[in-house]
């Protein structure tokens, strides 16, 4: 029988050079290493977890091997059945560095990734990471460096855009470069929400609230505000992945439509509607791509039907939520993802087919040896 | 043909005791009546209205008779088709009183509701307004005094509750007393999110930003924190109904779950389950109903799977979203949201029509005289 490839393109990697970065730092983002040799190093991501009333060790969260390993993500590929992955650096990316830093890291990091790559036999592709506090020559000429990186496919990029969010004009030659590259923008949350929205008792509930909603609402909001500055009708060719099923995109198409018709703000344009040139649904329809990371079928489904189904794409967010059971080989994570997709399509096989592989083939153009 | 009963159960109003209230008031909110006695009065809503800076024409929202007139609710209602009403206070309650001023206030609104819906014929019926300032007792006491109006069905209800949100354990006796009262909680937002999340460029976009997103998102957090504080556990007859479909609750659904299963925060509990002892699916299942008021048959049918098509309201949030074009009499905004549930139904008429009225009769004990 032959093998029916599965691809995941939402799966996470922190490379020893972005490790060394970390460790060179003193100020969030930084990792910490431990005096007991044996525990993993932690990692301070957030200026919350930077809290010296606190032992190191119970300081931000460990960074054990699965984050670094090439092993170990080619082991849990293996485990799920997973043919081809296409890696990203995990948030926060090269955000936080300085001007004139942001370009050599992003070349290594994306010299890295791409070396990785090539040692694969094609189970590995790559989202590069672009420097986005340099100026913006600096950032396009990373943009047109990447296309002699065989297997770079995209780019992974945080909600900030260069820090004033991805609806600032400031952008305007990073979309158009990142258009005539051809390169897919996967858009991933990192920031979240500002914790007073948590309440009092967030605590109580550990990183369930930032986790579970603060980062589809970051995405969300990047993605409309994105939108509604026109970027599409600017660049109509863009195309962008977007992480976590769109965030809550799906769900809320409808009634960010219905806002927008009836905003006085907007005049109203040449088809009768109002807002951007191109609306949302047209946008959904030919610029954006969804994971299919919503652990349900209802989100699955929800995905399927406003972007269509040949463009939702199986991911893990591995190494993120692994088994709290270490001694359990799959992730309960993984498998929620995929029983998903497979209950969101019922009896018509090939459609979870393409969700779980078919689709990154076609639209990565990926060669990928599983099918024979 | 017999008529089929359409019942609407997210309709707000201003009544005249509310509007003389906000009239008397010099800080947010408060009503400014305009040298123009032609212009209607502006609601100064929100902190960010409140700009000396501005004219006074210019400042907050015209709130103009269709907030106020139970003859235009019924006109619209006849547009529509809509047999039934169950009109609610509109935001922002009465959240903004002092603990003294509160309960008499909520008496007096909860009294001029009850005597609109007695002369109504039975098209109208009503969700009444807690003195949530107030102390537990007179809150409790309020509830009480409700279960003696034929009219009332529930109670509507922010996402702030006392002011430290809906995971706050001095909500415990006003649980408990509605639990035991079996009045219909309508859970519904007003404070948003915190404007910085829309960043530099959001006048931009008129108040699409707040109004498509903070809504939903600000709902999605308060039921999540509700439910994660085990108020369901404590509760369980505890009837909720959330508006603009659960916010994002049906799609975030999955998250919310796989993260509370991966968190260690929560210990195993009896099921093998973390996190609440009443799952999330269950809660949905079984405390949840869900308004249809999501602009989107994808919207409808992500709400109909995670509630059942039993516990989907059909709703029009008037006097909101009405149609800029003032020539045209039927509202785009209310015919998307019919269509909406149409569509989300297909072939199974029966569930349309369940949802457009059915449920909330059934739900809610509505003496509706449509179906002969």
């Amino acid at each position: 029988m032959a093998t029916t490839p599965v691809v995941d393109i939402h799966t996470h990697i922190y490379p020893t050079t972005y490790l060394t970065l970390l460790r060179s730092r003193t100020k969030v983002p930084y990792l910490l290493d431990l005096p007991d040799k044996m525990a993993p190093p932690r990692l301070i991501i957030l200026p919350s977890d930077d809290d010296p009333a606190l032992p190191a060790h119970q300081r931000g969260r460990p960074i054990d091997s699965s984050y670094s390993s090439i092993n170990q993500k080619l082991d849990f590929m293996k485990t799920h059945g997973i043919t081809t992955s296409v890696i990203s650096l995990a948030n926060p990316w090269l955000d936080f560095l300085s001007p004139e830093e942001g370009p050599q890291w992003a070349a290594k990091v994306n010299n890295e990734l791409e070396d990785i790559c090539s040692t694969s036999q094609n189970s590995l592709y790559a989202f590069a990471t672009l420097p986005l506090s340099a100026s913006s020559s600096r950032i396009t000429g990373e943009i047109h460096r990447l296309q002699s990186l065989a297997h770079m496919r995209g780019i992974i990029l945080g909600t900030t855009g260069l820090s004033q969010g991805l609806d600032d004009p400031a952008l305007e030659p990073v979309w158009s470069a990142l258009e005539s590259a051809k390169l897919l923008i996967f858009l991933h949350p990192h920031y979240g929400l500002p914790s007073s929205v948590y309440g009092p008792r967030a605590s109580e509930y550990g990183h369930v609230l930032p986790l579970s909603l603060g980062f589809p609402m970051e995405t969300t909001i990047a993605f409309t505000r994105m939108w509604l500055s026109g970027v599409f009708d600017r660049h109509p060719k863009l195309k962008v992945l977007i992480a976590h099923a769109g965030g809550t995109v799906p769900f809320l198409s409808g009634r960010i439509n219905s806002c927008v018709q009836h905003e006085r703000h907007f005049p109203e344009n040449e088809g009768g509607g109002r807002g951007p040139k191109r609306g949302l649904k047209e946008v959904l329809r030919e610029n954006v791509w969804l994971d299919a990371v919503v652990y349900s079928p209802t989100g699955v489904r929800a995905a399927v039907e406003v972007v269509g189904k040949d463009r939702v794409l199986f991911g893990t967010d591995h190494p993120f939520f692994p088994p709290l059971d270490e001694g359990k080989e799959e992730w309960m994570s993984v498998e929620t993802n995929i029983q998903a997709v497979k209950d969101a399509f019922g009896e018509d096989k090939q459609g979870a087919t393409k969700v779980l592989g078919g689709n990154a083939i076609e639209l990565l153009g990926l060669d990928v040896a599983g099918d024979g």
